[in-house]
């Protein structure tokens, strides 16, 4: 991106749309925006402008900037809307993303970070050593093995399926000579098969013990299980996500939390940012737009040329506003999705000095779904596991349970998965269901880029423009809301540039 | 591992072989050893022994520890065996490790960076952004792609071949229709498959634009290549690669140079490394064993009751000595494998704000045959680039050139795959052939662990072992050389306990 700050630039440039990584220019004439909330949309909306010119005033209802990127520290405390309040007592420098954890590299997230000079770190999206447990009525039901074995055993058996299939003449139709034998090259590397094309174990499903010095050429897992068993058992049932557009890896973080590309913004738009502010009314009026909210308890009203609604849509519904019957419809039409994070802080770790775990996750089918381990803080005295991070019906058994109950849940499915050390050493834990949360009120919007509703809020309503990740296709992105942010600066500068 | 430091703990415990990560006890007695080299194998050994009480020297040709663990660094010197001499102006904080890189999770390395304290951190071994360009006269040839998109292509294709097989009933006589139907199941979501089972291409391959705000979808790469050129063009050659035992992600690196983990090291050992110290001989004698060493130009010699030797087995065969035949045979029996790397430092990176690549390696059947891109300095202002690793045969072609020649092909052949920016910025470099490296002259061995020769250097030759990874199931990595050393550790301590 280019040149930062908020004051405008010596030499004006005409305006120009943002692209990837590069938003600039300056409106002319001044001009007044009012941006609602202090999320990852709001804060990119206030600081492009800002670049820009504009002269902006962020509300935030809450006392930090983030919103649902969240990172949960030692001192966090929240009282969620069953009135049941957390404390965290998570030891210093150790976190929990209770929301945004990960960023592929193809998102403008990645820019950011870069412009505002936010350290980034790997994200382990994936793990051969983290466990696979499905409960199933299957021959594996139940049982905990590495990813790595089930990738194994499930590449392997494929490949020596395929094989048979071609080598029968069952592809012909489909295959010549030429592919027959190159398809045959790749299955017997890609599943590590016999010289006969079979699949019979491999060193790739991983060792008790590693091969090491002298004569000891470690000691293998069992065999595999057999190929029906494999296959019926769904181990694999897991292995596409490592392969979606936004979560294969490399996938990254920003050290420290993800919180800290928010702070970042703030940090460059210092008091504009007005927290403990909680909007009540937002009006359209012929001088431009009124919003009303409560500051410290006193009612107070900011009337500005424009406003930027970052607000969960279903929020902004239940503002006193004069929008209209459709907007209004259009606001209440994502469903709020159920989805939430328990985080344990043990004191020691045990998943990498017993089970050689370095990061990644463990899938299950169980309610608690993942497990993901520390990216940070190796080989430390201490760590903070995700015991769950679950997401619509499997979120909705642990949202009304309090926390004292959701601890006991996924500690109990936990040790079903890593064993007796999940459930000692536990120490301070933390957990969130983001329907449950204020101000949120959802953990991200559930509904269709193709919606009439969709469109109708891609449109300002008069002088109030609405941006957030639930109008892109990013969905519960960062670069969702970036992206959103950053086309509403658009069109406010577009307009603000043409006559008004 | 348990209690750290050199001085003999004050209650004394029994003597036990050494586990992973763990290596205690106290020899009875005073008892003297003089270790060779001070590579990964040497420092481990003299660590370790020094640990149970043993006085310990070790003689290191070099100035440095960490033998082939040996990353560049502005000022680093070296004039190889042909008589060139490179000088490294790499910027501060940047490096180049010309050796080991990359730590499994399994490896007993890990341990020794958790005792010693040394700092680890992801190492990107594979990244779906990194590309794939393979020569081979097929309708692939000379195509970049993602390794994103390749994998797509090739999991899409098998996948929609296995479905078609299973279906048309080609493989009933292994597949129960229960089989058939949960084969079918995963396999829709292994390769994107549609709903009538055919590979149409995926978002899986990524996109030029990545979907957004609004109405912006992303734009998605052009429809993927035919099932047959996929098949006969190999995309997925390298694919078993990251399924590798010893290869699958997660994998780690020390911080800020894998040399850290020997520095540690020697700071634990301190003067007892004698740096500078070139052996020219090694016999058994009487009262134990007398190796002959220069020291600044000076003859020396130093007599202990044991020798470790770790020096590389081929340089141990040249020394004067008053070994047996066959055991001067079997230290010339392993083959020194050629490999080697080369560093570029470019001025910008150009790979990540570009080609939004963030670590990992692009692959390639030319003689550079990789290109790893850096896993620190993110969203810096230059980085490290390693131009090639390459071993056996193709290092054989880069090995006689000059700095400036290998230099040159390798920018030849990196811009045909990463087009025009690979030549561009491009500061410092530097590269080494470890076949033509002083007191290494070879990258590792190459030979059977079943071999006579093998066994026998298992032995000690009277009062002489030899250690290092060529005398373990991990050659090449520094777990081989780590618990070797542990092994000779411990069959020197059983002896020395014993009856002498």
């Amino acid at each position: 991106m280019s040149a930062i700050g908020l004051a405008p630039a010596a030499a004006q440039e005409p305006f120009r749309a943002p692209e990837p990584g590069d938003l600039v220019g300056q409106g002319p004439g001044h001009h007044t925006v009012t941006v609602l909330g202090a999320g990852p949309a709001g804060l990119c909306t206030a600081y492009e402008l800002g670049k820009a010119g504009y002269d902006v005033t962020v509300l935030e209802a809450r006392f930090r900037p983030g919103g649902r990127v969240w990172s949960i520290r030692g001192g966090t405390e929240e009282t969620d809307l069953d009135g049941e309040t957390q404390r965290s007592t998570f030891s210093e420098g150790h976190f929990l993303n209770m929301g945004a954890t990960r960023i592929p590299q193809g998102h403008v997230t990645l820019d950011y970070c870069r412009e505002l000079g936010v350290a980034i770190q790997a994200f382990p999206n994936q793990n051969a050593n983290a466990l696979v447990n499905y409960t199933s009525e299957t021959p594996l039901t139940k049982t905990s093995m590495t990813y790595r074995a089930a990738r194994a055993d499930t590449y392997g058996y494929i490949s020596e399926l395929l094989q048979k299939a071609a080598s029968r003449g069952a592809l012909d139709d489909v295959l010549s000579a030429d592919d027959k034998q190159a398809l045959a090259e790749f299955l017997k590397d890609f599943g590590d098969l016999s010289s006969d094309g079979r699949y019979l174990g491999s060193s790739r499903r991983g060792y008790t013990s590693e091969p090491g010095a002298g004569i000891d050429d470690g000691t293998r897992l069992p065999p595999p299980p057999a190929l029906s068993d494999v296959v019926r058992s769904g181990i694999g049932r897991n292995f596409g996500f490592e392969l979606e557009n936004d979560q294969a890896m490399m996938m990254y973080t920003a050290v420290g939390g993800m919180d800290q590309i928010y702070h970042a913004f703030h940090r460059r738009l210092g008091d504009r940012v007005r927290f403990g502010a909680v909007v009540t009314s937002m009006r359209n009026v012929p001088e431009g737009v009124t919003v009303e909210y409560t500051h410290g308890g006193v009612g107070r009203s900011i009337t500005s040329d424009y406003v930027v609604c970052t607000l969960p849509p279903h929020l902004v519904a239940r503002l006193r506003t004069n929008l209209a019957p459709d907007v209004l419809a259009a606001l209440r039409a994502p469903k709020a999705v159920a989805s939430g994070k328990l985080g344990i802080e043990y004191s020691n770790r045990w998943w990498e000095t017993e089970q050689r775990i370095y990061g990644g996750v463990s899938n299950t089918d169980k309610d608690i779904r993942e497990i993901m381990f520390p990216f940070d803080h190796f080989h430390g005295d201490r760590g903070i596991v995700v015991a769950y991070y679950s997401t619509g019906k499997r979120q909705e058994i642990f949202e009304p349970l309090s926390h004292r109950q959701r601890l006991a849940k996924a500690l109990a499915e936990g040790a079903e998965i890593h064993g007796e050390s999940y459930t000692k050493n536990v120490g301070p834990s933390f957990s969130a269901a983001w329907r449950r949360i204020r101000y949120s009120e959802s953990a991200w919007a559930s509904w269709s880029s193709k919606s009439p509703e969709y469109k109708l809020l891609l449109q300002p309503a008069d002088k109030i423009y609405f941006a957030g990740d639930y109008l892109s296709h990013a969905l519960s992105w960062q670069h969702g809301a970036l992206t959103s942010a950053r086309a509403a600066v658009a069109a406010v500068h577009a307009r603000a540039a043409g006559p008004r």
